[in-house]
């Protein structure tokens, strides 16, 4: 059983400029921020008509080591919503912004904190001296427990971060062979897999419910379910369904243990919309305003281009590359502390083959939830 | 000629966990961190027995990577003096902290985050589950510029790190064969020195002045002179000049380029207390209520049982590993990015021989300055 302080210590994405670094792979993140973008940016636009705090302080939770996801792709947009907005509303002098980018301490803050500075200067040259100061701040340790001063921030924003769980789920012996939520399953280690997912869940929402002042707002994004069936593959879970294959063949050919296989879990969960919206009502101190359903893929033949990479002919293989290294950013911490290193590089030789041999057949796509929330006046 | 930007860029003491590096040999800093105790701890207290807001934001300014410099060594006893004052003056229910940990961008933020998690365990184990909640923060950037929101600061720690300069001074290319002021150093060379560290310690105010709340406090510690005449090595000069006499050997011997050595400087500057008592009062914002002047000696015989090895005899030759660790952590990346990383081991071989042959001869002693400020009320 891996418990929340292991899960703490052992999952993070891969640090730093190494060629399979999660900064240098996530992709798929970074399109799903791209999706998400003009509703945050509304949200945060609104927030600032009605109030316009001295300093503005935002939050981004999960910010991993990526500058492209965080700083570069998330926070550049939201300032400069603010600052037009800060012009456009004539709410007078500069606007100081308080940035507080948190992970787990296994993070690679380093190398987000080398990129501060180039973001500092890239809003002074872009907005103009007098567009005010910014404040960027690390803050490590996990979501589901409290990391900011009571009634501190204005704005808090997460992408695909909130599906992690803060432990694999209790009393799932059964899901033998599985690694995640499959058809498989016995109806237990779903039920188990909800119950952890319902439990952290709240408990991220009644942290924030002290962080956040009266009035603030909360934009969150996690790859989720269109429906309500918890095994239905095609929306994101396929991705775990391709690995728990990879896994299960080294088992049949004995480079793997049958039994570290069984007791193998990813703490992962992809809630449906109607399951945010009723944890989100139980919890009560936040508003739900608005709930977006949006499926991304980041390899069909319009974003190929995006990337600048195509799935037809010779770059092809750069693209499959691509998918197993982002996948091996986000879960080779998890496979190396279980099964231990060794494994790692034929688990993700065969995974790129895997993915090469259904992707040739389907599009797969990823489905994502973003809920808008706005803290409740404390009664 | 380094400029701001390239110092901050180079300069960074030696991270994470390695032989060399700046959390493994820091006992000097330990020693400086164990005498101002006291004086920082009455102060804090002080401030908290007069006011006591519902978050107290403590910064500590220049922090490094160690946290036996950083968390256990300063922070941990600030917030156990709160705690037990707050008892005492009954002051409530719990209290909460917002501790910001800066140093510049290149600093090894990772290994101080990895220790967060184990200093709230301390809190909570010595203090008892009521004493609040502590929330630890990593503010990237350099003091000699602003780092924290408009009045969000209650009390601001800094030790060992307000010597550094921003910048090697301006027009000091007459400091040939020098690395710092030095007793053959042009009057020109030793004023703009002064000017700089004028420069650099008038903006510091400036800037923590916009931060501090009226009332706040500020507990700063550096290396400094006893007297007015920059160039009195006993204080703490001489650690630099038997690193210029290295380097100089190596030049004779063919080893380093003469232009490569003329135009290398030292960007620090240990002040008098009365250079800091008239910049406080021209920059104006601050009072200073105290100022204390003390020396540390790492390597004498009371000191040798604190460190668990003793000058005499067998464990002579670790103490002066240790210091010549000590200079190598502190001063590797300015040589390295000047000299090339070639030498480097060369030159801390050298070192640590002189530092033997000087230290039989005479004791050394390290000079450090205190003062204690309070904000004004903004008038």
């Amino acid at each position: 059983m891996v418990r929340e302080t292991e899960i703490a210590q052992v999952l993070c994405m891969k640090e730093g400029t190494a060629e399979n670094s999660y900064s240098k792979t996530a992709y798929t993140q970074r399109q799903i921020l791209s999706m998400s973008k003009s509703l945050r940016e509304n949200v945060i636009r609104e927030f600032y008509r009605m109030e316009h705090p001295t300093t503005l302080c935002i939050a981004d939770l999960g910010c991993s080591s990526s500058d492209q996801n965080c700083l570069s792709g998330v926070l550049y947009g939201l300032i400069e919503t603010i600052d037009k907005a800060r012009r456009e509303f004539g709410h007078g002098g500069p606007q100081e912004y308080h940035i507080c980018l948190n992970d787990l301490p296994g993070n690679d803050f380093n190398t987000v904190f080398r990129s501060v500075t180039s973001f500092k200067e890239k809003l002074k040259q872009e907005m103009g001296d007098d567009y005010g100061h910014c404040f960027v701040n690390g803050v490590p340790g996990s979501f589901y427990g409290r990391l900011f001063p009571t009634n501190s921030l204005h704005f808090v924003h997460s992408s695909a971060s909130l599906h992690w769980l803060s432990q694999v789920p209790e009393e799932i012996e059964e899901n033998k062979r599985n690694i995640y939520m499959a058809k498989t399953s016995p109806t237990k280690v779903i039920n188990s897999y909800y119950e952890q997912f319902t439990k952290d869940f709240s408990m991220f929402l009644r942290c924030r419910s002290k962080e956040v002042v009266a009035g603030g707002k909360m934009v969150l994004t996690l790859p989720g379910r269109q429906n309500n069936d918890p095994c239905y593959s095609k929306d994101s879970a396929y991705m775990w369904e391709y690995l728990a294959k990879v896994l299960n063949d080294m088992v049949s050919e004995g480079y793997v243990e049958e039994e570290k296989l069984n007791t193998f879990n990813i703490p992962i969960y992809t809630p449906s919309p109607s399951e945010l919206e009723y944890l989100v009502a139980k919890e009560g101190s936040f508003a739900l305003n608005d709930v977006h359903t949006f499926k991304v893929s980041s390899w069909d033949s319009n974003d190929d281009h995006k990337f600048g990479c195509s799935i037809d002919g010779t770059n092809r293989d750069d693209t499959m590359n691509l998918q197993a290294s982002c996948m091996r950013a986000v879960a080779e911490s998890l496979i190396s502390s279980h099964f231990g290193e060794a494994i790692i590089d034929e688990v993700f030789r065969r995974y790129k083959e895997i993915v090469l041999a259904l992707l040739a057949k389907e599009k797969t796509v990823l489905t994502n939830v973003t809920i808008s929330l706005t803290r409740r006046e404390r009664g």
